[in-house]
């Protein structure tokens, strides 16, 4: 008995998945227990996909597929919002189990779709929405199953990884960098949701429920993109022995969570550092493992359908035995989100010069900010300060106009 | 109704164990969806171990262990081959549940334990045998589960990445450098299975049968360990650009499988040169992922009990569901050992230069041998080859017994 699934849709993503089933069907059956057929995709134009039309029946009725009793597990590979969710729910409330990697949707809808999965007894598996290629969200729930997690930081967008790498590289503007990165199509002709950190942002959403059990919003934390990142600071932090990558974390603060996305600083000899171009990375630092750190592709149709694989062979396999219905991730807690008065690092600094040294001293001091290195380049200035707080940040925001740009210097 | 598990060995491993349990109840209860408790422990000497005595009941006997019908999951941590071998045999035929964290034993005779296991339905999984604080095998068999892996490189172990961490770094000799080791308990008091390979030719036995499907013995291939390795090359590697490291290599060369424990040298611009110290890193190339890299703590009380623990609450959430007894692997598939004709890679070839560059060059030559870079330095001669087929090497060792040292390069 074959399993028959069916793609919603058929783009990169949906063409991958159908590309390892064809090839790779001898070790599917071995690891899954049983055979995968792709019976249904759900497209909008047919007479786009007819190179595929042998390979699998083409629909443009999600009706079709939903009265489809053979079908046991449906893909939702659509993208956006509506009607994925419309799709997923009616799919879940008929009893079939669901894979997605519908990063907006699972942060956006995620709880109301888990109970909802969990209610129908039906697998609801979304491995692909964070970092494609990095098995990261199914690692976390079985890996770290014991373990207690203090951080996750993530380089979780490969199109703002890239422009950074080829800006402190090869000294490009971020015009330009931005530019090289849609000719070689690591970015989209509207870069919005990547550079502006709202794809990292959804991305550490899911992240945070399954590391620290704990569900949080897209608007619970700061996010800042790369897109005003200036060139000046990307030479600068380099100068000081930093790089500047766009990370998303979250952490444990004596028991409260914090969570942003922001440009950061790290030290050029740490790992993290070294990831680079289109590439995802994230460290994990825990209780009984320490610092673990998984890098690979964060995209790309046929790391993004690998991991829509995995979660279909894990569905497959659970099909056999008749045990669908146990939730992705099993953890749960409440946790409060951090206060400004909670949040400590150090931070980089950047001003414009108008302003005297002896002001800006005075207004450090006064604010108890206390400075490790303080630097005038290029009619600028640029200070890197000891540990201080989110709230001390804030008010020096607020009194002093000539502050450009602050970033956290990580460890 | 909680599920009652029983240790063999309660040294830094079990010990480890204990503590998670105790300390992170609440989660694990949620992620196995039972709670889990230490029913037995056997050790060698009770007397020892007093302090534990009101934690976990301490016995002397095996057969208190296999006889007692509410255990469940029987946790081997004692090491070696016997009895270890037998009391998992044991256990199995009694209808309990296993997990092990013992390498050799998985590399030795895991093919006849994995198919008791399948037959009495019970579940043998052993994540942490292989980099403790990586959750490779899992990951092998999940997240590859339809992914076709072409290569695996590994630094697995972390005794020998911290000698050559330390002679690298710090122009240690190799004797300092392993008596630092020793000192900081990176290294044991009879380091002989690190420093020769045999640790990390266990790792990539176990390894080769989940990425390749693909069983193979420990005298099948070549291991190379760091004793004979000589601080001159490790800083001439270092001057051409390049870094030592002990690499488990399993490879997949025209359908033919290619394994080998070796120092190698590595691009200093590589993510897994910038692997240290104690630290253990996997990196995996395949059909769908590309290159990705996996790297934690190899070894510690800490990171390997987390390994178990994964793989206790692994059988705990199997148990619960009545579903014991699917291998930790399920792919299996023949392939053929290559021959020395079939792997090619650059070597870096170092040789002692009591011989003339006129001999040396005539013989390369008449091997057809190619040659990207040729020095002499303090009195010695430096080759780096293009690629060469082990048979042209083994050759070339034959008739030049100036020949000291041969080292892979690896991209």
């Amino acid at each position: 008995m074959a399993i028959k699934i069916a793609l919603l849709g058929l783009g990169t993503v949906g063409s991958g998945v159908l590309k390892i089933i064809k090839n790779n069907q001898k070790k599917i059956k071995q690891t899954s227990g049983e055979e995968i057929v792709i019976k249904k995709a759900l497209v909008r134009n047919p007479a786009k996909h007819q190179n595929l039309a042998n390979e699998v029946e083409l629909t443009t009725s999600f009706d079709e597929i939903l009265h489809d009793s053979e079908i046991k597990i449906v893909v939702e590979l659509m993208g956006g919002l509506h009607p994925a969710k419309e799709y997923i729910t009616a799919a879940l409330k008929a009893g079939k189990n669901v894979v997605t990697a519908n990063k907006d949707l699972m942060a956006t809808f995620g709880s109301e779709l888990i109970s909802l999965a969990a209610n129908q007894q039906c697998d609801l598996m979304y491995d692909a929405s964070v970092a494609g290629g990095i098995p990261i969200l199914r690692t976390l729930s079985t890996s770290y199953a014991s373990d207690i997690i203090s951080e996750i930081q993530g380089i979780i967008n490969g199109t703002t990884n890239y422009i950074l790498s080829q800006m402190s590289e090869k000294g490009l503007s971020y015009e330009a960098a931005l530019k090289m990165a849609q000719q070689l199509g690591f970015a989209e002709a509207d870069p919005t949701n990547d550079v502006t950190g709202k794809d990292a942002a959804y991305k550490i959403v899911i992240l945070s429920k399954f590391a620290f059990g704990t569900k949080i919003g897209i608007n619970d934390f700061t996010i800042e993109g790369i897109n005003n990142l200036q060139d000046f600071d990307i030479r600068q932090a380099s100068r000081m022995g930093y790089v500047i990558k766009l990370i998303g974390i979250a952490k444990n603060i004596a028991g409260k969570l914090f969570v942003e996305v922001a440009p950061c600083l790290l030290p050029e000899n740490a790992i993290m550092a070294h990831i680079k171009n289109e590439l995802n990375a994230l460290q994990i630092k825990s209780q009984s493992l320490g610092t673990a750190i998984f890098t690979g592709p964060g995209a790309g149709s046929s790391a993004t359908a690998n991991s829509v694989m995995s979660d279909v062979i894990a569905e497959t396999s659970n099909f056999v035995k008749q045990i669908n219905g146990r939730p992705f991730s099993n953890f749960s807690r409440i946790m409060k989100l951090t206060s400004s008065e909670d949040v400590k690092y150090p931070y980089y600094l950047s001003f414009e010069a108008e302003e005297t040294l002896f002001a800006l001293s005075k207004l450090l001091s006064k604010l108890e900010i206390p400075i490790r290195e303080i630097k005038r380049i290029d009619k600028k200035t640029v200070v890197v300060t000891e540990d201080i707080s989110r709230r001390q940040l804030q008010d020096l925001a607020i009194q002093d106009s000539y502050l450009r740009a602050n970033y956290k210097i990580l460890q």
